[in-house]
C-alpha cells in the first residue's frame, strides 16, 4: 500500500567523521544506488535544539552538504534538503505532539541520558522525538536506517500512528521499520571504550573524512593500541587495533578475519598495519575530497542543489500534511 | 520602534457567549474602530490541544468568524484568519521553544490548573503557552488583550525575548503589554460563583449572541438571583442581580450606579428589571444575528475573507520569521 520511502537524517555539525561515513553515509549511497527511494534530510532544525552560533552553522551546513555530496548523495537519484526550510515539519510535530503525553516523552532513555541538569531541561531537547516522528510520518517513510539507540524514537512515532488511527479513523502512515546500521561500531582511536564521536574532547579520536593526508597518518599512527605488536581480532579484549581492523574492513569490503589472516602471513605489526590503513583511508576519501574541495568553492551550487531538493521534498510534503490537516478538520 | 499592533486570539469553539462577547470581542472592535492595527487570530490550532470532531471543527469555525464579523470586526480594517493556515506559527514555536526549559512551562499555573491526570498529562497542554508566545513574537505584537489569568503565557513571552536578546544581540520583538480586558466579570447565570463558560456543565448559565429571542428571554427570566427583590449592586452578597447589572452596563455603557438608581426610581422588582434586560440584549443583538444568519448562509464569503486575512497575516508573518532564522543562521 505504501511504497518504499527511506528518510535518512543528519545533523548539520560539519565534516563527517569516519564512524558516521562507515555506519550511516556509505550505507545511504548503497541504498541510493540499488535503486531506493532516498530522502537526505539535514536536520537543521535539531541542530538548534541548544543554541548554536548562527555563523558556524552556515558553515557546518555547506560542509556537511558538500560532504554528503562528495561522497556520492546523487541530487539526481536522492532528495537532499534542509528540513528548516519546511515548515511541514513544526506543523505536523504540533499535530501529531496533540497525540501524545507529557509522561511518554519524558520516559524516552536517549533524552534522560542527554539531559545533564536535572532543574533545567532545555525544552528542545525535550520535545526532539516528536520532532523526528514528524520527520518521518510528513513523508510516509517505510525504513528508517538508525542506530539501536534510536529505537525508543521510532516506538514513539508507531505509538502516534496507531493513536490518529484510533482516533481518526484513517491509515495514513505506514509503520516504519528500523534499518540498522552499524554507526556504533567504530570507535574512539583515543579511547576505543567510546565510540568516535563529533563531542569527544579529545580531537585525536577521530578522523573526519574530508582531513588531509597528514592529519590522517598522524591520527592513525597515534591510535591507542595495546602492548602486543601481533594483528589480531578481538573487540573486548584488544578494542584499539580491533577498531582499526574493522576501518579497513568497513573502507574495503573485507571480513575482518581475513584481513587479520593476510596481516599474519605478512608478518605485519600494529605499525605496519597502521601504515597499510593509512593507505587505504587516504586512497579511499582521496576523490572524495578533491570534489568535497570543489564543492566548497561553489556555495552557490551546494544552495541550489539544497534548493531543488527542498521543491521535491515539498511536494510530498504538502500532500501528507494536507491530508492530516483534512483528517482532523484543519483544512 | 515598534509600531502598536493588538493580537487578539479566539479558539473557535462556536458562537460566542455574553462573557466573550463583552470582556473581548466589544473591546475589540471598539479597538479597531478607534484606528488601532488588530489582528484577530482564530486559534485552530490551540483547539486541537485536545482532539476534535472535525466535522464539528470545520462547522464552529465557520460559527465563530461569523460572529465576529457579525459583531462588527470588519475586514477591510482588521485582519481576521486561521492560525492552522500560517504554518509560521509552529516554526517560530519551535525556534523561540528552544530557548525555554521544561520547568519554565511546567511552573505555569494555568496550565496546572487544567490537568486533570498527573499520570497522562496531554503534551499539547503543555506545549500551549509556547505556542501562544510564538503567536505574539510573530506579529511583533505590542499589546494583548487578555484577562488575568493569561499574565503568566505573557510572562513566558518576556523571558523568551530576553532569552533571545541574550543570545543572539538582537532586539527583533517589543515586549507585549497586557490590555486588561473584563472576560471574568460576567457569571454564569446558574451559578453566579462561576464565569460564564462554554465548558459549563448547565446551559442555562450561558447565553449566546446568536441565541434566539426565545432562548434569551428564558434564559434571562431563570437567571438565579436571591430572596430579595429590590435592585442593589453588591457583587459580593448579590452575585446573581449585580450579574445581571453589569450584563446591563456592559451592553448600555451606562454605569452599575446610574442603572441600580433609576431602577430604584422606577420601582422595579428583580423580576421587571430582568425584563427590561431582555429587552436590551435582544435589540443589541438582533442586527447582529441578523447579519450572522445571512454569513452562515455564505461559506464561501467566509472562507474568502479568511483566505485575504491569511494572506495579510502571511506578509508580517514572513518577515518575522525569516529574521528569525536568520538571526539563527537559519536563512
Amino acid at each position: 500500500m505504501f511504497s518504499r520511502r527511506i528518510l535518512a537524517g543528519i545533523q548539520p555539525s560539519n565534516v563527517p567523521h569516519l564512524g558516521n561515513y562507515l555506519g550511516a553515509i556509505k550505507r545511504w549511497v548503497e541504498l541510493q544506488n540499488s535503486g531506493e527511494h532516498l530522502i537526505v534530510m539535514l536536520a537543521d532544525l535539531h541542530a538548534v535544539t541548544l543554541p548554536r552560533d548562527p555563523k558556524i552553522l552556515r558553515q557546518t551546513i555547506l560542509e556537511t552538504t558538500s560532504s554528503l555530496l562528495a561522497c556520492g548523495i546523487n541530487p539526481d537519484k536522492s532528495i537532499i534538503y534542509r528540513q528548516s526550510q519546511l515548515p511541514h515539519h513544526t506543523t505536523l510535530a504540533w499535530l501529531m505532539g496533540t497525540l501524545a503525553t507529557v509522561q511518554q516523552i519524558s520516559h524516552i532513555p536517549t533524552y534522560k541520558s542527554k539531559v545533564k541538569d536535572e532543574e533545567s531541561i532545555p525544552l528542545g531537547l525535550f520535545m526532539y522525538p516528536i520532532l523526528q516522528s514528524a520527520d518521518i510520518l510528513l513523508f510516509k517513510s517505510t525504513h528508517i536506517p538508525v542506530g539501536e539507540d534510536q529505537l525508543p524514537h521510532l516506538h514513539l512515532c508507531t505509538t502516534l500512528i496507531e493513536k490518529f488511527y484510533h482516533i481518526y479513523k484513517k491509515e495514513l502512515f505506514p509503520m516504519p521499520k528500523p534499518m540498522f546500521t552499524e554507526t556504533n561500531r567504530i570507535r574512539s582511536l583515543r579511547h576505543p571504550e567510546n565510540k568516535m564521536s563529533k563531542s569527544d574532547a579529545d580531537p585525536r579520536g577521530r578522523i573526519d573524512i574530508m582531513d588531509t593526508e597528514d592529519l590522517i597518518r598522524d591520527r592513525v599512527m597515534k591510535a591507542v593500541t595495546d602492548f602486543e605488536s601481533r594483528i589480531t581480532y578481538d573487540p573486548e579484549n584488544r578494542p584499539g587495533v580491533s577498531n582499526l581492523i574493522d576501518i579497513f574492513s568497513g573502507l574495503t569490503g573485507e571480513m575482518q578475519e581475513d584481513i587479520v589472516e593476510r596481516a599474519q602471513l605478512e608478518g605485519l605489526n600494529t605499525k605496519e598495519f597502521k601504515e597499510k590503513l593509512i593507505k587505504i583511508i587516504i586512497e579511499h576519501f582521496k576523490p572524495f575530497r578533491i570534489k568535497y574541495l570543489e564543492l566548497m568553492n561553489d556555495h552557490s551550487y551546494i544552495y541550489d542543489v539544497l534548493q531543488q531538493g527542498q521543491a521535491k521534498a515539498a511536494v510530498i510534503a504538502d500532500q501528507t500534511l494536507n491530508e492530516v490537516k483534512q483528517t482532523m478538520g484543519l483544512d
